[in-house]
């Protein structure tokens, strides 16, 4: 009998036994309990990207994906053009999820092992008059690549495009201040560096541009705008509410508050990915990406090149050892990546990186040399 | 301190602490673990309605009504027209979640105290060929009316139409055998008669119609063909599930399956049905529907004609004695609704009776002579 396994992922992801006790009781969706619940949630999330001013936020049923898709649907008008600015797996998906709902859809593609490059959007909007949306990931899962935000919300605040931000894997561990970084929309997610449970995301809309989404969306269930403007009126979400996933993240916020933050989330992560690091070194696994560009988020190394190394094999043994890994997801080399968020600390990294060891060794894989 | 309230509402619903503590634990999406659960989820949905067959079974993260949108989109062509048969407000809604994507969409209303009439849909039908899909809300909750779905269902078999079943509120409680009655989709969700959580929703797709579903959808996020494949190939979502929503369902099912099913659970919600019933004549309250077509999920009554009463106030009365009421959704009538579904016995309903009595007293109105 050993604790649960710890989950090394980017979502879901390890949690506090306290949040997930949030969910042992039942809310009635209509209720002004819940209500009261929602509203605090959202409240806490433009308190974390200083958007009380500028942004609203609207909570969505479902997983990211869904609340990229809505941020896109409600934002982009039907006649709008949008480009991705694409290195990883994430970007792709937004680009198919705006090209199957018919949006005029351009793709600028860049290595996926660097950042995105400002530049090259610049001379793209200066090219092209009728891109009126640029979709960026902030921080690609994909790789584990960190975009420059503040460059890119620079370019299209300065050629007068909406920007459309995934922060699925940043939000609340790296600094996002909507003070400073124009964006039309910003996505992020339940299940991820909030550390509650996945159910749920939500989307920031600058207040700017909120009227003029009315009617957007060919998807009800998507609506952000008419998410908006129902709950603005009744304190209640459209649609059922997981009334659960929203329990938790509530509790997950008042400790992510109580440890101080973004900038103490940022703190715990960066340590942890440097125990991981310093470990995986020291095994002889090398990371896929410049440590300049890599976000303290997910880390992709490269799969041992020793002929006995099969992920599937590795991957059951690391869990016989107490962690679950995540396999690569990129399209040319074999890789396997370590997450370094959920309610986890170095010790755990530590600790994680000895079970790589031994997993490696009962794959007959020596560590110190995995490529032998 | 109190117990916590028991919800008498249409869902999310009173569910047991047995199914709330499935919760405690953090499952990895990508692992065999939760793979698993997933699979025996799906297995026992296709048992409940002898589906194994017929049809498979794909879940979908968000509400309910994310899976009946994503029902439509995925089995309804582009060019498709759908016919929804109006007896309520999730008809209305259903029919706009259809005008909005873009299908072709014909209401044949309905009396909101009736259910819809299978000898006007066979006219309907022949009247006009052109329509491929019929759009049924097994129990319309926004009366409760209990729609007759086998006789719509043989309807459009004769006619050779395609037939859309929202069962939301009634699947698990009543009685629906795909071997007899052929739907090419079903729909209903984690948070209803199997008294899981809210977080999920799941849609039934007969065999026949799968591939030709492939592309109708111009969503990404619900498209139930794409996640079908996906989950057959991996056995995982296509996007991150909500695992502990997942977990709870499993758990309320194996619970489901212990107590013998959905006979048992009919059973139980309607000696709930009858204590609440009697209860609530005995205090004067007169129930909207003729009860040859009440289901026994959710009973809508008239308001007490008294000048004294309000809803709000009423809510709030009875939810100070531990029980949460419903507003009723009818247009042209003050209602509110009582719900008779959840993990609640007849005991419940008696002492949800005695809290309606104190609560109409406090507000000054006799019970027994509610509308004097």
């Amino acid at each position: 009998m050993d604790r649960d396994r710890i989950l090394l992922t980017p979502g879901p992801l390890t949690t506090t036994l306290r949040t997930k006790l949030a969910m042992l009781r039942d809310w009635g969706s209509w209720d002004a309990d819940f209500n009261a619940l929602t509203a605090r949630v959202r409240h806490s999330l433009l308190s974390v990207v200083q958007g009380h001013d500028s942004h609203v936020v609207v909570p969505l049923q479902g997983s990211g994906t869904f609340s990229v898709e809505a941020a896109v649907a409600t934002v982009v008008p039907r006649d709008g053009h949008v480009l991705v600015l694409d290195n990883g797996a994430y970007c792709k998906r937004a680009a198919r999820i705006a090209t199957l709902m018919g949006r005029r859809c351009t793709v600028l593609p860049f290595d996926e092992a660097q950042p995105v490059d400002p530049q090259a959007l610049a001379q793209s909007l200066s090219a092209d008059p009728s891109i009126s949306h640029v979709v960026l990931i902030h921080c690609e899962t994909g790789a584990g690549v960190l975009n420059p935000l503040q460059a890119v919300a620079d370019v299209c605040q300065q050629q007068g495009r909406g920007l459309i931000v995934d922060a699925m894997s940043s939000f609340g561990a790296l600094e996002i201040d909507a003070r400073r970084t124009r964006f039309d929309a910003l996505v992020a997610a339940s299940g991820k560096c909030l550390e509650g449970v996945p159910g749920m995301g939500f989307v920031f809309i600058r207040k700017a541009v909120l009227d003029g989404c009315a009617g957007n969306s060919a998807s009800l269930a998507m609506d952000l705008h008419d998410q908006y403007v129902y709950m603005e009126k009744t304190g209640q979400w459209r649609f059922t509410p997981p009334t659960h996933v929203v329990a938790a993240l509530h509790e997950a916020i008042v400790q992510f508050e109580a440890e101080g933050g973004q900038p103490a989330r940022l703190a715990r992560y960066t340590a942890n990915f440097r125990a991981l690091s310093e470990g995986m070194a020291a095994l002889g696994l090398r990371p896929f990406l410049e440590p300049a560009i890599q976000a303290p988020i997910i880390v992709t190394y490269h799969a041992p090149a020793h002929p006995a190394y099969d992920f599937k094999r590795f991957y059951a043994a690391a869990r016989q050892y107490g962690f679950l890994l995540y396999p690569g997801k990129l399209t040319q080399l074999e890789t396997f990546r370590v997450g370094c968020i959920g309610a986890i600390g170095p010790n755990d990294m530590r600790q994680a990186v000895d079970a790589v060891a031994r997993a490696l060794t009962d794959l007959g894989i020596p560590p110190g040399r995995p490529d032998a």
